[in-house]
């Protein structure tokens, strides 16, 4: 059975990555795109790198050019999805790669981004480990699902394992994070201009206020933490895409660095998606470009009595559009892997 | 009076910014310029953008050809300064780029380095708190300096006013940096091919081996530490130069925001190459490109308990040839800027 | 039926890519992989973005190990393929990414090789236009397939169309392409180092010394051409791959614009992996990044008296490792555009 | 004397290259700084690598802010300048960086730009050889000049010696320009987002429609031509800052390669900026970056006929900034070079 699809947001860098991964989709084909100011627009014309979709013209983004598809991707700045998608049918398997259903807490929702709170879907990293077992367990019936931010699911799968399995404190984690600039969308402000950012190491949300905070935290708490706390740095670096996390914790004290890395490698063992590296072996963004894979290189560093993990994932793909088709995969009873590479472009 | 200087390792990347800085400074003039594979050539044809030194030649690097001058700068890898060195005259001022004459611990120096230990002499970071003053006090009279490992000197930078002022914990320091390639030298090894850094994020050094790690514990001791413990990762990033460091401590329970604040201001407030920059404000490293100075960024994140340092720098300027040139007029009874620009290249 | 491959070359990045793209090829099944240097390592220690294929390691690249397979893509350096193959049996299919099968003229390979002349094999751009058809019709049948250069076969697409219909003059074509340095492969040579790279543009082989030139030319005879002269100058540019091409040509003159504009569409109106892009449009190396496809923008400068053509390959991908897919496809009888797609990754 | 000195535009890119020169340039002393929607706020918040000038407050552009001065820069959006100038003492020297005063045909001025034409001025680029002698003859006495075009100066410097000596044609010529993205200035426009420009290489204006063309053209006159053609190709490549021009031209039958050298290096024998490089040197962009210096590589390609100039700029130095006040130390009888480097910041 093919599936129908409807994009709404193609315009956007988001959009463009979920056209490109469904394009290749045996299983989904793609009807509508919508946009906003582009809409009337040849979808080429737009994304001059999706040759195979010239046939797509862009339409306005309502809830009735979106409607009458089985599936429904929206790939919208933040508050537009909730409205929109109160008038789309309950059995449509919605995936919102926007932030506006991705918190539990009201509260977070208020302190970090504020306006109308739209409730949080099915939260779509699979892999994620819970009291009881995987985020995979909650997709697989879901009709709304929440594509999480690149951020958020990078460090979280960092994370998450040592969490789990109690060999690092939940408290004092620091994350910094090397960023491509397509994580801001096609925004026209000046720090994205390309003459800001060649050559250039950029900081921005410094000190605690990037959106992506709580939402690490409501992930570290299904794996296991009460009240996790966590430093968080962004900065934006010369290169389209990736996300190069450095995340460290402090080592549960008399852990060994055996049972660290058994934490890691057991958590991950069975995914076809996350991969731990080897002793030694760190990965680099490259090896992700355009994959929906994250690779994890763990150390341990007695000295400093921390764990270090050192995540790479594609902002664009594992960080959003191919978690929300692998999400929809699962959601759908299809294999998670359909449409999506493990395998990076890299030199 | 004019100066006469020799520049050892004038071929590589270090020994080129050394010479792109020297050739501005109106009071040293460069006589002689070595290399090793390189002596016989026209200096112009290995360093093609120091055009206005296109009369000099590269000899080979002996204690002959340097003897005679009234400053030596060596841009040499590990290892080759301490045996040259010990054949200059004791009034010659040697400024060494190398790392051979950074560490006061034998220690140290046999743990991350190895090989014959020649001995720490006075380090190039003029602006470094310490318990009587300034390492600028030191330098004064000093005929040997070793300039500072760039990764090291940032970190030192961003938390030693902290540590002086007692207001983070010397404890679970944590320091991510990104880094550019130049920073490696000119050295032919696959990790620092263009294709493998263009477009991506590329760890190296995880887990607590950097050479640097004992170096930034060194200046932390000296602005009042005891026994500091830090996690040090740097992240090569697609830029030719700078270091973002994102270096972050634990707030002393009970500081406030504006003791912290006040701690990096007033270490840094007669400084001219070393800005504290205002609530808010955070260094990008185009800020720096080519400039001698060092910005600092601060934030409190009362919520993970951390005091967030954003640091800027360029790798070859205030990372080790500005340093070394800045620490060399301070030696020889000069104004400290002269040859210097605190403005950077941008964009 | 599923073909048994072999890659010569695997470590590199040519190689590399032929991987990448095979693993997610239906029909081809990688059995074996070698290299020099790196023989004995896992492949994906070696190419750490090829994790589908963790199963295979690296063995030596010999006749031996490279038999018994249906097809063997070869990616070696130039002069190492004509030994080889002429160890492989007859019926098993070749195809070589290097230059050693390239040229037709002994004496063009000795002026811009030089070292023992292997003879040409069937030359893999299908696409191109002969006095009767295409390339692709020699294909067909083929069992020894040179894939082109990358340079080379990207200025021949883009000036053939005006060469077949004598819109354009052979004489006095100028092509200027600003590349990325994979091309180069994993050489360790000073010029291919990221610190020579990152933010600055880097001519090479400047004045008629490219050993591209005779390809173009013979590309352009297949077209129609009697003794085409051109003027061409590569630039590296810092991104990682990708090839845009400037190829101008003097217009004949009387030649209308229309009938500039048809003799391109013309011959590439059925081709899958080459478009004309409307008038107006021009293709960023983005758009193909990733991807088989070669996209061509096309403008008629009257007041020069000049046709300017812009195209935009992926030097890794059409430029080499899709070509030879794309023409191993065609000699197997498959479709050609098995397991190439022709959508790019952007951004 | 020490000369006072106005920018107005400070808060562009051309604006802020002006004053990080100005601020190394010991006779002129930066009094005011003039913005649009940045007045009112301080400098280096707008321009935070000018730490040096962080005394100075943005005020409105208008004929009274920019009044009594010795000397005014303009760096303005194309259309500005001519009203404002209208207001300012004939005697005070005026310097324009946009392109309002760049062209003596009003023609010209109507095809390539419309609007109101306000008539040429001095043109900013000393070294352009003329029938009678240099352009620094005309700067002598001048109080208005025009600074170049960043890509105008570029290749009429790279071309006007074979025009001049009568050695290349003066139709067909073929510029194709790799540029960095500073040259667009700071408009928010998509293309100019980072995420679109880094790796990959995007052309504009191809097919004649670049309006820096008339201005090469008149720059070649001068030089000696008649009515010379040329394709103009920019390309935008992911390099902050910086211009390599190919520049190639037919050569005259019968010339030969030494006639060909000696035109180039007799025309820039004396220059102190421009240099010819030798037989088979080739310049790279890194090479001049925060210099003011024009880098030429030179050869000659017997087989296509043609003479092929490599040409070095930084487009901000030499092709604006640097230009204008090496053009105001030639007006106001200083040495040219003064405030002026001619080393490139490199790696």
């Amino acid at each position: 059975m093919v599936f129908s699809v409807a994009v709404a947001g193609a315009s956007g860098y988001a959009g463009g990555e979920l056209l490109r991964l469904l394009a290749g989709h045996p299983e989904f084909s793609v009807r509508t795109v919508t946009a906003n100011s582009n809409a009337g627009q040849r979808l080429v014309d737009v994304q001059p790198h999706l040759r195979s979709l010239s046939h797509l013209t862009l339409s306005d983004t309502t809830s009735e050019s979106l409607s009458g598809h089985d599936v429904v991707f929206l790939a919208l700045p933040h508050g537009k999805s909730g409205v929109l998608t109160a008038h789309l049918p309950a059995d449509t398997l919605v995936v919102d790669c926007g932030a506006d259903h991705r918190l539990e807490s009201e509260r977070d929702w208020a302190a970090f981004y504020g306006g109308d709170y739209y409730g949080a879907w099915a939260y779509g990293v699979p892999e994620l480990p819970t009291a009881s077992g995987r985020l995979r367990d909650l997709l697989a019936s879901a009709r709304r699902i929440a594509a999480p931010g690149c951020n958020a699911s990078t460090v979280a799968l960092a994370l998450a394992p040592g969490i789990r399995a109690g060999v690092i404190e939940e408290a004092d984690l620091v994350a910094v994070l090397a960023v491509g600039p397509s994580g801001a969308g096609k925004s026209l402000k000046l720090p994205n201009l390309a003459a800001e950012i060649l050559g250039s190491a950029n900081p921005y949300a410094v000190g605690g206020t990037h959106r992506h905070i709580p939402e690490i935290q409501q992930s570290l708490r299904w794996a296991g933490a009460s009240q996790p706390t966590i430093s968080f740095t962004p900065v934006i670096v010369p290169m389209s895409r990736g996300i190069l996390s450095t995340a460290t914790a402090r080592l549960v004290p008399g852990t060994s660095a055996a049972a660290v890395r058994a934490a890691w490698e057991e958590t991950y063992a069975d995914e076809h998606f996350v991969h731990v590296l080897p002793e030694g072996h760190f990965p680099r963004t490259a090896d992700v470009l355009g994959a929906n894979t994250a690779l994890i290189g763990l150390a341990v560093d007695e000295a400093a009595g921390r764990v270090v993990t050192i995540t790479a994932v594609d902002n664009l793909v594992k960080g959003t559009a191919g978690a929300a088709i692998q999400s929809a995969n699962i959601a759908l009873g299809l294999p998670q892997a359909l449409g999506l590479t493990m395998n990076g472009v890299a030199p």
